[in-house]
């Protein structure tokens, strides 16, 4: 199924203990930051930046974008971080995120799903042109000791791809 | 006129008797969510959850497609998801809505605005292949006795259209 | 280097004395609404309503379009208008912002980073028929007298820009 577990089940805020109104309403707003610098530092290449968007036990499940790779899963910030590197330093990447849903499934996390757009331009000589992504991210976040809210789950789903070879 | 008595009138805030502060941001958020969940629901087809976003009441108007159909206006939420079932069931739909503009005109009901762009792909052997829209949805929400605000009113306006056949 | 010194530093939120809790989530609501109406009154040519946007000695910062003209640096509200209206008055345009990173500067300042994606069809006769950008408005905001965020300072990059001509 779609976003398998991480599918949100209702329109109507889920509520939790110990996190409510105005504090929720800040770890929301820290969310959206979050997320915020993920698409903002892998678009401009600042990967030391990415990689601290993510707890250190990470997990990112992303599907076969249809250029021959496999679905890939893996594990830990830096090992998410040199992943992605490797895939999309040369590309010109960008990335955009819609109307999150997040529910809070305790006071420190939360389900959150964004509607997602991606577009990438690969380099000459590369074996595909461009590539353009539609879907959802169904995330988990986790706030950490420094007080800041890091995803510690990232699974990629899409609805369409689009792969384009000049 | 584009958006007619639903368009904005200024980048201030307004505020009414009875939503200010933290009430207003609590508001702003299930509004918020409440679109999320409209788009979320009809690109990954749960009908039923698509239906919960609106009131019982709720107005439908949609412009013509650009493909031979007539601008339509649908009455009561049944109705309008039968109406969107039946139009994009089998379609892959991508729906991103942006930067609302949000306007209480009570403490239970409010104006809005949002930058919306959809990407249709039809099925094999559909009139049209792909259907690109850009506009504004221009809404109103009413916060009904769950507590939850629901779409009461939805008015697509689209400032570009692009259909393609293959 | 991109972003210039606009460019943020950090996923966590930049606290500043005067300025937290309620009264930072109301400025950040403000600060997404002129916004999200700095898009709405120039994708529907609404010159006095996208005038307001801005404070009295906004600076705007636009590189070449790729359309054979130059890059631009424009100061003051009337002049901004003028200039705009100028280049888009009977351009198709629609604007999408997504995402912010805002960071405070004091309890009445913000630099402010939005990813954007813009998409431009021309009229008929024009030496080019659409233009698509992605990239960043790295952004200062202030709040004026009247209470509003206005926008200071506007600074356009992109990442990608794609021009075509029929």
């Amino acid at each position: 199924m779609y976003g398998s577990d991480l599918y949100p089940k209702t329109h109507c805020e889920v509520t939790v203990d110990g996190l409510s109104g105005l504090d929720r309403l800040l770890a929301i707003e820290q969310i959206k930051r979050t997320k915020a610098f993920y698409c903002f530092s892998m678009d401009t290449k600042d990967w030391d930046g990415y990689q601290n968007v993510f707890t250190d036990d990470v997990v990112l499940e992303v599907p076969s974008h249809g250029m021959g790779d496999e679905a890939a899963r893996v594990e830990g910030a830096s090992a998410v971080r040199k992943h992605v590197e490797d895939a999309v330093g040369n590309v010109v990447t960008t990335h955009e995120c819609h109307t999150p849903i997040i529910d809070f499934t305790s006071a420190t996390t939360a389900n959150v799903v964004w509607a997602m757009e991606d577009m990438l331009r690969f380099p000459a000589g590369a074996p595909v042109t461009t590539l353009h992504g539609l879907g959802h991210y169904f995330e988990q976040y986790r706030q950490v000791d420094d007080g800041s809210w890091r995803i510690s789950h990232v699974r990629l789903e899409r609805l369409r791809l689009e792969v384009t070879k000049d």
